[in-house]
């Protein structure tokens, strides 16, 4: 079963999101990831294997403040 | 003695410049940080036990394009 997990995140510039983006592109297990600059959010769908926490610690690194998030599936 | 080291980051906005500040300042072991939007640079005074690797590492997971770095001392 994938897994869907969704992120409320503060970005300000298309930068910001690009930098979201590919710390997340780049971690292992993840399937896609859909970014809204507008909306301030992060979804990522993921395999099997990659915890809700592994994706969370990987966007906090970014520096960016994690407003909220949550498992969707 | 502790040690100075210079990055140069593509950074678009003040939200990128202040995630980068955000995870250098959490990190064990630096002293202080100074970073140039308009140059586009990042300068990180350190203690002894901090390597240039951790610090180059703690950089490029915030999914910013580190495009050079160097030991200033």
């Amino acid at each position: 079963m994938p897994h869907q997990y969704h992120f409320d995140v503060t970005m300000t510039c298309s930068g910001c999101s690009n930098a979201v983006n590919r710390v997340l592109t780049r971690l292992d297990g993840v399937s896609n990831v859909d970014i809204s600059l507008e909306k301030q959010t992060v979804d990522v769908t993921t395999g099997d294997s990659l915890d809700y926490d592994t994706v969370y610690n990987t966007i906090a690194k970014t520096g960016k403040k994690v407003n909220s998030g949550k498992t969707i599936q």
